[in-house]
């Protein structure tokens, strides 16, 4: 051993413990992939002893792998579309009953206190399975898997678990009319899928295929998972491209062209197989022409798709919706600051999530009832009528309509009888959101033949409720009703978001933004095609809040499939993001700004160029001699403090290689210790693979014993090291530091002086600590929780 | 000076000098980008100086930029497109007049021979003005902006000549009727678009907007030029995500996030204002609903897109596209061997094109007439009557049907008395043809009220005849007359490309294609959608030309306006590139390696883990002092053998930094000598503008005037050179070396020994050496031509 152990983490020592969540701290608790291959000789000899129709194979392996996650992925969006159909579909079924029998003897209450308790008894198992089993299934998984792209090993991440809890949950979530999408989750579920089946082999089932054994190690793994999360968005919005665009803007660094066609192939598998599924779920086999789990519906271009004078138009729309996805973004950050604080009990996370659906039921019960907007009824929209089960294609949608409007248009004292003076037996919430309600708004109920345009918005399903907005003909909505929605919508999608319950924000984000951009369609009457706003407020309020632009972009221009619209979608999500970043960050980079994880954004900051490697660097590095004594290993180990995982290996002045905590715990356990070879000389040498079985879960070092004698033994690390790690000298610019660690995926970068002499080690936490702030360039501390 | 000039080009010196253009050899007359930054002193304080409004600034030019790229690019695109029209629709209506005129005096062939003559015109102007002004021009030019975003400075690629020769030189041989077609060249011109507009300032002109100075390196510069190669494609096909993801396929290596926002942009513009002034000059203006300059149409979803069973038909036609594309290319690279050799005078380039566009009208005609495909003339098929002139919407075609199919059903003896033994005025290769075509079919024409649907295949447009074969019901074409059609303009097409004219070989293929797809949905009648087969079979034949994949999918899935048809058409691009790379590669990879242009591919070669820096390095390299004689720069700089371009900068034993020969130059210009700061104390001190205004033309050395007083005096590099060079050990693996490479897009990579002393320089050249061929991993050699 070289050095000291590193005092690099000194700066944190005074930071408190009672702030465990905190923007300005970056956690040492995750660790980075290690993207860059290890090039020892054991590695370097399996690639030489590989023939080209060795080669050949394995890339037929990676395509054959990336056609099972594509499989997958669509099996099981298609699995979550039939199920929440389904439960859905029982919900408003035994809804419907109850309201029927109930409403004669005036106990329309009842029926809403039915309605508030299915949903909340759904979203109960929901948030119990995620609460309980697998919090890393909460939420829409698109933080956790940008940063598994970005290079961030997030614990549990990519486990069988984690996707079963995941897929479970949102059907709950979605089943239990949660202001929630089932599509974030999509992303999520492929990405796990990818990583499972990459492998060959499942950690948790203790199952392994011996197949694909090459492709454990986190080069080939991160591969997979990029191609996973496409699918997902694939499978999702019917977007292939658009999820290649995905996975290539949140891991955009270690970006090769065989990998994106791979990935544009599990895209287009996973969405090939989930239209299969579907078109027999719907009757029609082999009918392939439907796509992903959401459809805008087709924007039909043979009219005037938009005037050059509506450009302006839709930059303030998307100004709007930067404005509207900053507020949001900056309630759920105070929200969960909230959460954080005071709701991290499992059962206290159940019981918010439980109480989020019933008031939701509630709201939205209320505000059909206490909606004025009553619209004739044509013969023609006899399909957007509320309650009506989801299904997927247009033309043979085999709809259940319900008929709730008639028993809508009763005597609303009845009902304000039952809820203020009544029976009681509704939730507190509930009961003052109906009461406000009732004396804000004016009581006007529907006649027979009309109905309740209020309740097309709120009681479809989000999906669906989407489309309506963008193709409904003008006339469809009054602006009280869109406004009152959007309001409504807006606030119970900010609180449903990040509750432990397995969700996305997508489709709830769409919704709101169609809302106030078919609103704002209505009142420019002048040019009349309200749909259009719609798709444009859709855009930006989701562009305002999740701040992605390019993938964005072309996932909504697909989900149209109307490539017409491209430029002023792109302009609205580029104003809406501008807009939005000037206040505040998007709603994902927030949430893993308050995970503290070390997220490495694209570029260095712009004025970084005054740093140099030498003030980033972290300094004295624990090296090791390229023949070591086992004991002193062992100690450095054991050691906590010395968290880089990677020790340059050097002889006497200059550095010779590198070597990763993982490999040496691996080679502590094989006991490749020079004197036991020396002495059993039929000992096996130790393989790749070896450390491939290892792989990912490596044992701690405390579970490995070395004896005292063992202790005394050494250690050659020449065959095990990588003998070419990158290195750069100390006066290289922080930019360009940054450059190569992004463009090489590098966990570890070794800096020299003109010696080649080791003086520090850059990673992830060094460069992922500089940021722009409102003073210019500030530095995060680092926290070990 | 360390160490003697290199002699790294022994092994070419036996090359035979009268093989310039081999596959086998490395031309070392291609020089590559500085893509990496020279992050000397001076750049350093500049960027430090900046703050942080000023990098504001900058990026906002950037986008700025790319609007400009993207204006001026579609503008571009909207003027070839007029132009050709009225051409066309000029030459169309001579020739009519002229078929009216004589048809009666039995002088068919006099029409022939006029139209013939007018093609071979056009073509001439084309031809002269490529192979006279600007050989540069000719072609697609897509295989020199490929070469270009790989990091290869090819000459006068990105010239303001070679723009205006390019639009002149397509606008001729499209209205002259060759087997070409104008796509291609959209995305050369918008190459050098944006070249130029991001320099602010023309070189050729000599005029100097002060503008964008800060751009003026190849880092940004190529970062543009990726930007408008995209927009050029999205003119072309009205596909802007199809541009991102073609200049992502080409120039993949340096890709960063910000960048391809812009190019996206770039591309959004172009398409943008392509529409606007297309809607302008069809007077519709500010309808904005159509794409680029070819549409294939859409294909509706309402129907059943395809089944399950198809698909394997259309993996059949993708290996049979493949199978076709290699043969194609094949033919096309032993034409092009033979013109290297035998037709590389001008005027002999400017009379095969000539004899080709005779060539073609007279096969077009001669097909016409012997024709025995008559169709009833239904009311609206008129639209696909020939002759017309085409425009651009669907719906509002200005067309003026010419009737020339009654003037076709003539006595055919006419024809053939005029042909055989008549008039000999036409050109001797056309009078076989026909000759052949006469003896070969039967002379069947057509009756009144029928019309011939040979010229609807030959005599349209290429992108009208590419429509109509998707689209048209079924029963419209004949099986022999698409077989015929396919035949004929496959070897046409073969021909063509490589002329001296500046043409694309995307429609072409498109055509060839969609004939021969069409036929295989019309023999498979059972399933009679033949329109689809029609564009498998466009999608199987581009492919297997061209062989991209992923670019090409989303081309063509935005070009025809459906997602659904994105599967299938990548199992067959992707059947297409894989049976045909088994037999040779790309159309264009060919003519790159026909050039022995240095082009670093996606990876290294499977099994190159053998080789490592030391085998493949550059020995022994020149090194400078940091304070060395300007006698010995200037003989150094002189001696044409030590073209590395970029000389390491050694304190006694290691490596303190990296110098590039333009650098040099330019401090020799300025006659930046320690002795000469010394005694002019005023002397301006050298900054980064004096760098920018020599880029890019710096002056050679021999135009630098030294004299034998200042041979003495020294140069101090401390200030100018890169002090951070990218450096390796000697053990790297080449697939190691490879990697970074591309990833950072460097030009040079010190190999350095343990000690940091420099043992070798690592140039593209040597990378691009290793290739895999028939006996395993194979080294071209080294070529100064």
């Amino acid at each position: 051993m070289k050095t000291a152990p590193l005092a690099l983490f000194d700066s944190v020592r005074g930071c408190p413990k009672e702030i465990p969540h905190n923007e300005k701290l970056l956690s040492l608790k995750y660790e980075s992939l290690d993207y860059d291959n290890s090039e020892n000789q054991l590695f370097l000899e399996e690639e030489r002893r590989m023939s080209f129709l060795g080669f050949k194979c394995l890339e037929i392996s990676r395509w054959v792998i990336c056609g099972l996650i594509g499989f997958l992925t669509g099996l099981i969006a298609c699995c979550i579309d039939i199920a929440v159909e389904n439960l859905a579909g029982l919900k408003y079924y035994v809804v419907k009953q109850n309201i029927e029998k109930f409403t004669e003897v005036g106990g329309l209450s009842i029926s809403l206190i039915l309605w508030a308790v299915l949903n909340s008894a759904f979203v109960m198992v929901g948030a119990v399975i995620v609460a309980f089993f697998e919090p890393g299934a909460a939420g829409s998984g698109i933080p956790q898997i940008k940063c598994y792209l970005n290079g961030v090993k997030i614990p549990r991440v990519v486990r069988l678990k984690t996707l079963v809890v995941k897929v479970c949950g949102v059907i709950c979530s979605v089943a239990g009319g949660l202001a929630v999408g089932k599509e974030g989750p999509m992303i999520h579920s492929g990405a796990v899928v990818a990583a499972g089946v990459s492998q060959g082999r499942s950690t948790s089932l203790k199952k392994d295929f011996k197949i694909f054994e090459y492709f454990r190690r986190d080069t080939e793994k991160r591969d997979f998972v990029s191609a996973g999360a496409a699918a997902g968005v694939s499978a999702a919005f019917g977007a292939p491209v658009g999820g290649v665009l995905f996975s290539l803007e949140e891991g955009a660094s270690f970006w090769n062209q065989m990998l994106t066609w791979r990935i544009f192939f599990a895209s287009m598998i996973s969405t090939f197989t989930l239209n299969f599924f579907l078109s027999i779920y719907n009757n029609k086999p082999g009918d392939l022409s439907s796509p992903g789990l959401i459809n805008f519906g087709r924007f039909e271009s043979d009219s005037v798709a938009y005037n050059l004078y509506e450009i302006p138009l839709f930059i303030v729309m998307g100004a709007a919706g930067g404005l509207l996805g900053a507020l949001f973004n900056t309630l759920n950050y105070w929200l969960t600051i909230f959460r954080i604080r005071y709701v991290h009990r499992p059962c206290l996370q159940v019981m918010e999530a439980m109480l989020v659906a019933a008031v939701t039921a509630t709201v939205s019960f209320a505000m059909i009832y206490f909606s004025n907007d009553c619209q004739p009824l044509g013969p023609d929209q006899s399909e957007d009528y509320p309650l009506q089960v989801h299904t997927h294609t247009h033309t043979h949608t085999h709809t259940r309509p319900l008929s709730l409007i008639p028993t809508l248009t009763l005597n609303p004292l009845d009902i304000v009888f039952d809820l203020v003076g009544g029976t009681n037996k509704m939730s507190p919430v509930g009961h003052i959101f109906v009461c406000l309600l009732f004396l804000w708004e004016l009581l006007l109920f529907c006649a027979d033949g009309e109905y309740n345009s209020m309740a097309t918005a709120f009681f479809n399903t989000p999906e669906r409720s989407v489309r309506s907005l963008f193709h409904n003909p003008p006339g469809s909505y009054n602006p009280l009703t869109l406004s009152l929605f959007t309001l409504t919508y807006f606030f119970l999608a900010c609180w449903t978001y990040g509750l432990t319950v397995s969700a996305g924000v997508f489709i709830p984000s769409l919704l709101i933004g169609a809302a106030w951009g078919r609103l704002f369609g209505i009142l420019l009457a002048v040019w009349a095609v309200p749909g259009k706003y719609a798709l444009m407020g859709a855009a930006a309020q989701l562009g305002g809040i999740v701040r992605m632009t390019l993938s964005l972009t072309v996932i909504m221009v697909e989900a149209t499939g109307n490539v017409t619209y491209g430029l002023p979608i792109m302009l609205v999500l580029l104003t809406a993001k501008i807009v939005g970043d000037y206040f505040v960050e998007g709603l994902y980079d927030i949430h893993i700004k308050l995970q503290s994880v070390p997220f490495l954004h694209l570029e260095a900051p712009a004025t970084s160029h005054w740093l140099t490697a030498r003030e980033v660097m972290g300094a004295p590095v624990t090296c090791f001699n390229r023949i070591e004594k086992v004991g002193t290993i062992v100690d450095v180990l054991s050691n906590t403090s010395t968290n880089h995982n990677g020790f340059p290996v050097v002889v006497p002045v200059a550095i010779c290689g590198l070597i990763l905590r993982s490999q040496l715990i691996v080679l502590l356990k094989h006991k490749v210790f020079v004197e036991l070879a020396r002495s059993r000389l039929t000992q096996r040498k130790l393989q790749l693979k070896d450390f491939r079985d290892a792989y990912p879960r490596f044992p701690p070092i405390q579970s490995i014993h070395v004896s005292q004698d063992e202790r005394e033994c050494m250690m050659d690390l020449t065959e095990f090291m990588n003998p070419t790690p990158y290195t750069v000298p100390q006066e290289t610019s922080l930019p360009r530091v940054f450059k190569l660690f992004r463009a090489l995926g590098l966990r570890h970068l070794v800096v020299v002086d003109s010696e080649n002499r080791v003086v520090g080690l850059v990673t992830r936490k060094d460069l992922a600590r500089y940021h722009l702030g409102k003073h210019g360039l500030e530095e995060m501390q680092l926290a070990q929780t």
